[in-house]
């Protein structure tokens, strides 16, 4: 697939000049198409990758030079920042996600971490590719266009553009030990790059390698594939990808939740001496998760009124609450549905050795969304797979995932939100909403079903809490917490 | 104002049970308040500094324990992340900012930062102490309550709690050399911290010294001050700060727009020899701008029409695309209305050695805010000295900071909007809107001269641009751009 070694001939003064007529028309070409992408709504991701001196600057310089700076935006990633370094490899990548309608130009990327990654543990390929592929796949389903190219020259141009950088003054700063380091090792680098290439190159995100030794060539190759790309987009939509590989989920196999047994209960008693051991063993395992570098999801899901605050209130009692954030998930704002779903989830995840606990989380899609009639079956049907992807990418990471099912019968329910009405200070939090819910039920009752048989893993997995008894369904989730925890420290 | 040294006399059994009694209660009335904070949009800062080992962790816990999470977010600030090392000192806290109606709880602050830098260099003293006064003035000019705690305790009392973590495994890590060392210059470091609290203790943002010798004590003193505040606030509204002191501004002289002189035009050949020759010039002062970390923050205004984006796109010609930003602003959403108005600026700042080009600016407040009427002026006619305070924090940050305003005549204007309207290609750039505002061009006027007199500074001038002739008014801006960057970095 590719070509390492430049067979081109030298360029003559005539094709370089009609190169770069072609290379303006293209660029005016490429401004006016901004207004349809605009209008479709198209979200375009442009990957630029190659060696280093091989003219990713130059040429993203020649792709935006015309277009209005509303529509695009361009990202550097050089090595990973403190910030991105404690967050999953594709975390900064999904932050910088364009909204539809716009265009997002990318001067390195996450192919660029892999292969530093790569460089130190060979053994993290599987990995590295999967999470890729997944992260693009998903992507494609909802609708990007992504192109992918990699800058070649060969190992002697690259020489001879080092020396001449470290030969002025003005640019001599440009060039590290690394870069010479990367020069001397071109064989083996082109062997991972060109194995990592191929296993990332699907029809919906294709990797076009340029041949850059000559950068008038290069430059039109990139702006014609780009502008090809972008029209062929327009007309029939952006590529799509296949569906995702039938991979088998480690299930959890799941009761129903009529089957249920609501009954657990605990004493005043009991309830008091328990919480506050909890309590002591909780803390401490959080100063060794923050230590450790551990990062821990929670999230916290159930009816209207079966306790979700209150039982992240007795977590959160046992955490420092410098090491924790507790995040309220609500509708998605303009901001979040101009992107894809789980843009918002991965923008609130917490840094290495920190908890987050969502109050509500992306199991939202399959169920308000899905039981509301807000987004279409063929999305919301995708949304097991894609979300079983967000929790592996998660647990990959090293992350201790936990998602709570908070179960209370319709009765239960019935008395709570009465309760809630008669009390002043209760009253705000029941609305008309609420009632409204309660009404569907037989629906949402169909829908965590289904959802907790298909999303319940190994590496994230639901567990039922029984909440008819506040004080035994806070218990239950701090112990199941703890133990997480602790298996995952000292297992 | 503080008392370093405890005169407390040890807390008796009963009294420990009153005040845990009357924590418990007041933890309920916050729960309470929040709705109204909510209703009244009321933005609330606790910010919480103190000693090592004097109780932050603990006392923020209770604050927040009975608090729905939707209403508050706690921040951590440790020392600085390199994303943050690298913006202006107080750019973290602008970001963080909450929106109207809820509240951010910071362990640690800008007050820490100052500290530490203050550590380095004495001479800084001043400096911060302004930054910081103004920023708290600005957030309580925008209705922000802010309350400030200084957790105090005694020398020994930190040295036996030092002593405590060190003793045991599980928190052992926390305790650092730089604490044991500041535990030894504890008379230094409280003589420093005294002074800068006392230099920083508006009416509308003070401190709080409290004694957390004993931990019921302080907890129970931090519990009672904020629901006090809050109460006070609710019903009388935040503690406004006094006016700005009537700093005289360093101000340049400015023409009146209808003095300008519009007849400067350039030829082609020209224009194309010295495009070429600027281009060269910047591109090596991009690359030593990069290298010298200086951040370079470009404002761009003028009359529709009048080539604000030609220039800007020739401006970014010369530079390379990973070293600055176009940021285009428009219209605000929700999310930046419930900030304050200069929020969205801030978030935007480059980071040191990049170059922020800003297709339209905060300016917007004192032009279009003001002629249509989308701003009362109590607000607008602050903003000259926000927008004056802003621009000094820049420059005193080390930003290179210039301020474009394209100038055309109302027959110019006319020409390319119709133009504009019979090529297809140009239809998109001009609206409705675009006409609406040729017919306000008087108000305009008198606002935009008003705001040259009053914001042009020695540390961030307005550049009057020559617009009728395109390509002159392109050159000067290259031009100026160059010679502001060469007296920066040539001294």
């Amino acid at each position: 697939m590719l070509e390492w070694k430049s067979q081109e001939k030298a360029i003559t003064q005539e094709e370089e000049g009609a190169c770069k007529r072609e290379i303006k028309a293209i660029q005016k070409e490429l401004a006016a198409l901004q207004q349809p992408i605009k209008q479709a709504g198209l979200p375009v991701l442009l990957v630029f990758e190659g060696w280093s001196a091989s003219g990713k600057g130059s040429i993203i310089s020649k792709v935006i030079s015309e277009l209005d700076p509303r529509g695009y935006q361009v990202w550097s990633y050089a090595d990973p920042t403190d910030e991105e370094g404690r967050r999953p490899l594709l975390w900064p990548f999904w932050r910088d996600l364009p909204p539809r309608g716009e265009m997002a130009v990318l001067d390195r990327s996450w192919y660029s971490r892999a292969l530093t990654r790569l460089e130190e543990d060979q053994a993290a390929a599987s990995g590295l590719v999967e999470s890729i592929n997944t992260f693009e796949r998903q992507l494609g389903d909802d609708g990007y266009l992504i192109l992918k190219f990699f800058l070649n020259i060969s190992r002697r141009e690259q020489k001879r553009r080092l020396e001449k950088l470290s030969d002025h003054g003005a640019t001599a700063w440009r060039v590290t030990d690394r870069d010479w380091r990367r020069n001397r090792e071109y064989a083996a680098r082109a062997e991972v790059t060109e194995l990592l290439l191929q296993a990332t190159n699907p029809v919906h995100a294709p990797w076009h390698v340029v041949q850059n030794e000559d950068k008038t060539r290069g430059t039109l190759e990139v702006l014609r594939r780009v502008r090809d790309a972008l029209r062929a987009a327009l007309e029939d939509g952006a590529p799509r990808p296949l569906p995702p590989e039938q991979v088998p989920w480690p299930l959890r196999a799941m009761p129903r939740l009529k089957d249920v047994d609501l009954s657990p209960s605990t004493t005043e008693e009991a309830y008091r001496a328990e919480l506050k051991r909890e309590r002591k063993k909780l803390q401490k395992l959080h100063s060794r998760l923050y230590r450790e570098k551990v990062p821990v999801v929670l999230g916290f899901e159930g009816w209207d009124a079966s306790g979700k605050g209150g039982a992240i209130r007795r977590l959160s009692w046992a955490l420092d609450p410098r090491g924790f954030d507790v995040v309220p998930i609500a509708a998605p704002t303009p901001e979040e549905l101009s992107r894809p779903y789980l843009w918002r989830f991965w923008r609130q995840l917490p840094k290495d050795g920190h908890v987050v606990l969502f109050d509500r989380t992306w199991y939202g899609r399959v169920m308000v969304e899905r039981v509301e009639g807000l987004t279409p079956e063929a999305r919301w049907s995708m949304a097991y797979d894609e979300i079983n992807e967000f929790e592996r990418e998660l647990s990959r990471w090293g992350a201790v995932v936990l998602k709570f099912w908070l179960q209370i019968d319709q009765d239960t329910q019935l008395r709570r939100f009465e309760d809630r009405q008669s009390t002043p200070e209760k009253q705000y939090k029941i609305t008309e909403e609420d009632w409204r819910n309660r009404k569907k039920w037989p629906q949402y009752e169909l829908a965590v079903d289904e959802m907790l048989q298909k999303t319940s893993t190994e590496y994230a997995p639901w567990i039922l809490v029984e909440g008819n008894d506040k004080k035994y369904a806070r218990l239950k989730v701090l112990r199941t917490v703890r133990k997480a925890l602790e298996r995952r420290l000292d297992g």
